[in-house]
């Protein structure tokens, strides 16, 4: 299977089409930009899911569904809201086709023009302060504290399997709050949520920072994001969480009366992550033969191969590979065993690396004769032959350190690949020759980061949480610089 | 609280909506036709979903997802299938919005103009087969059992929350087969799947049947149905599973290589619930006082009230009452301790009636002092006082006792409001004094069918499964028929 990849130092881009291809996680559809999401992609997501959706549920949040429909006057009621998602709108016009009596087919029915055009949510801000105009009076009222599950349409013109398609899938938090530092309070603390999923369940180190003006969602005051560094020395934001100020509160009227019996604008955050995540583990761990799945996340984590020449022996390793498969799945691990006959123990074994599954066993007539078996991480591509008596053991251990062991390696590579650059030559050396993160002095102003990103494509990634204070020059103008911000090539 | 609902036997469709809107389920929201679902709504659906999904994953199912949008040729090629949904499609015709030049505010770009409009999904068999196309080519791709959870609008004029909204959210399995028999095995599979789950989870009895062609589904050769009986007398279709032979193979050209080299058309079934559920959940066993909820799908089971007058006396309470709590979410029995001080214990018990919560227990000065709880629960309105020392095991039963008991009361009103129709006169007679589910001979004759629901608005609700054969005449035209039907009014 392996060989049908395209090599990643090769070609980049085509191996990662191909992986997402060939080990049947997503593909294209017959709609422009939109994406199928295969089953084997599917159960990921649906890991990712029930992760995310245990710790937005421990930090108090509950889930709700609001209308796919946005009519066009309340995206528009909150300006740099509207001129930021304007040129990527999905609009339904009408609510009926017909048969055409001239012989065309089924055609729209032009009497059933829509009064008001219905764009699809490319973000739902506006339609869920519409609602909660409705919900708030009162500091008792509040915190709202929502998050909701949801598919959204941006119609973008370049797209790529899970980094940057038409429709997607994700979750977008929408919380109010009486006063701004508790909004600024959720903002950070969903930021972390973020980070600290990416590090334990994606098993990838992230830097959080905040994005600079240029960079921010569009309605926000202040925008913080997970950066992750991909393989190939490129960024990719993998999470934001917005402080919305009071900007939609303005545009939807909605105010509460505070404890003291004034009224005020409601407080409000956003925060989404999507199945652009796929693409962040795919490309954080990946190599040439295949996916490299953290076992949080892995749908299948141990697959057992039978290695035998007829039904007598399989029978036999049948009996001890079952068994194993209960005492492993007794401790919640999820696992396969592999008993087809019309593929060869090769094929199997290329196929589940191909799919990313962390841990692989091998079973056969001498190792029944032994008492042992064999053990191959996917990580490292090692095998190793263990006593039969404790594999069960030895899984558990391994996993967890698989997942150590994957985060530590992108975390090297991170660190690697993280450089300091002092002065423009050097920026854009380090970036032409090895890409990666770049820690670099900025005056702070829109026309420098515009004019950096129009000669190198490297945009500020984010101003890191972390920087410290450090007097400098900025790379590009020279001028005056309080601390480094963090540049990249992106996703 | 209660008092706000209009009473049941007065106004039943305005009850309905109270009860939606107060018990914070869900609200119509600023677009035409669709649904806000609101938190506490959103968590039954998750019950539901969480158990539906075990079943499917537990019958051989896994979940993918299919794009939202579908070109509105694909949808066109299965004849029946867009005749039935052309009258209520959402229609995507422009891909951008701009800054109108002469001072009209945001408008939709003329220059953005689809080649081919796009339909939001009403069901995905189209795009669905479309992707299936590229995924068979031998039987040993066969079958194909995938499920999806997904949004769907269909543009209906008369909604009501939750009955019928034109977004709704849902579940639509779609599998694809070598054999005629091993679809139709299927189709009957999950019919059986969503009547246990509406019996077992919902507490809802229902009746299996096929459905008469004029209400099959647009595209099946067959529909199976579960139909449940209101408390008003009236039907409501709670799932459907159909066999749809090889027409979409057909219209989409999917053909497979069988075991002996023949290649043939794929088998194909679908079937699907959605969050009409909660409305059969809801008219199924709601009273004047409010939501009755089934145990098994409440979002919290058991509410804790203290009954206190000052800070001393809260403190006693709250001690024994988070021991409680803890010891009945060791059980797996979600528990809210609402200990809140602005408002009454009497408000509260309203609240919680409202809401449907199984089991409420009170706990004040005088319990602590004799060890006794008050254990009141909401099906019968009953109170108990019981040792606080078995408390847990005793609530662990009455949960399992509240589930049997909603189910067998729906059972025996539904057996009290089956009839047996065998001429018009009665047939009418019974419709407009009681309504209710009617059994009655059927000349088999679409022209029949429409007939009687020019008249009567019945309707034929499904052909039971286990109805005997049983020799009879039409109770409308006089004709023979072979078995009785059965007809209602309906959702």
């Amino acid at each position: 299977m392996a060989k049908f990849l395209t090599n990643r130092e090769e070609n980049y881009s085509q191996w990662y089409n191909d992986l997402v291809i060939k080990a049947d996680l997503a593909e294209n559809s017959a709609v422009r930009g939109c994406m199928v999401i295969k089953p084997y992609g599917y159960a990921i997501w649906e890991k990712i899911q029930a992760e995310l959706d245990r710790l937005f549920k421990a930090t108090g949040h509950v889930n709700a569904y609001f209308p796919l429909f946005i009519p066009k006057s309340f995206l528009s009621k909150e300006a740099a809201h509207v001129e930021g998602f304007a040129k990527e709108c999905a609009v339904v016009t009408h609510y009926r086709l017909k048969t055409d009596e001239t012989g065309k087919g089924i055609v729209v029915d032009p009497s059933a023009k829509l009064e008001e055009e219905l764009i699809i949510r490319p973000t739902s801000e506006t339609i869920i302060w519409n609602s909660y105009k409705n919900w708030i009076q009162s500091y008792r009222d509040l915190p709202i504290l929502i998050n909701q599950w949801a598919n959204v349409v941006r119609w973008e013109m370049r797209t790529r399997l899970f980094l940057r398609t038409a429709e997607f899938l994700w979750q977008e938090g929408h919380t109010a709050h009486a006063t701004r530092e508790e909004a600024i309070e959720e903002t950070e603390k969903m930021i972390n949520v973020y980070a600290s999923f990416a590090e334990n369940s994606m098993a990838l180190p992230v830097i959080k920072g905040v994005k600079s003006e240029n960079e921010r969602f569009a309605g926000a005051i202040e925008t913080y994001a997970i950066e992750a560094l991909m393989q190939d020395g490129k960024a990719l934001q993998a999470g934001t969480s917005h402080f919305l100020g009071q900007n939609f509160a303005k545009a939807f009227d909605v105010q509460f009366t505070d404890k003291s019996g004034k009224l005020d604008y409601v407080w409000a955050t956003s925060w989404g992550v999507s199945t652009r995540l796929m693409g962040a583990i795919i490309m954080g761990h990946a190599d040439n033969n295949g996916l490299v799945l953290p076992p949080k996340l892995a749908p299948v984590q141990v697959v057992i191969v039978p290695i035998f020449k007829n039904e007598e022996q399989l029978g036999m390793i049948s009996e001890t590979a079952v068994r194993i498969k209960t005492e492993l799945e007794l401790k919640g691990i999820s696992v396969k065993y592999d008993n087809r006959d019309n593929n060869t123990p090769g094929f199997k074994f290329a196929e589940y690396e191909l799919k990313g599954v962390p841990v692989r066993l091998a079973l056969g007539p001498r190792d029944l004769q032994n008492k042992t078996i064999e053990v191959a991480r996917r990580d490292t591509l090692t095998k190793e032959t263990i006593q039969l008596d404790q594999i069960t053991d030895h899984v558990v251990k391994l996993l967890d350190d698989i997942q150590t062991s994957i985060y530590n390696k992108a975390l090297k590579f991170r660190n690697e690949n993280t450089y300091r650059a002092d002065n423009w030559d050097d920026f854009i050396k380090i970036l032409d020759d090895k890409g990666g993160f770049i820690m670099a002095h900025w005056d702070g102003t829109t026309e420098t980061e515009e004019k950096i990103k129009e000669e190198t494509k490297a945009t500020i990634r984010c101003i890191p949480i972390d920087s410290p204070l450090e007097d400098g020059k900025c790379i590009y103008s020279g001028k005056p610089s309080r601390r480094r911000v963090l540049f990249a090539r992106s996703y």
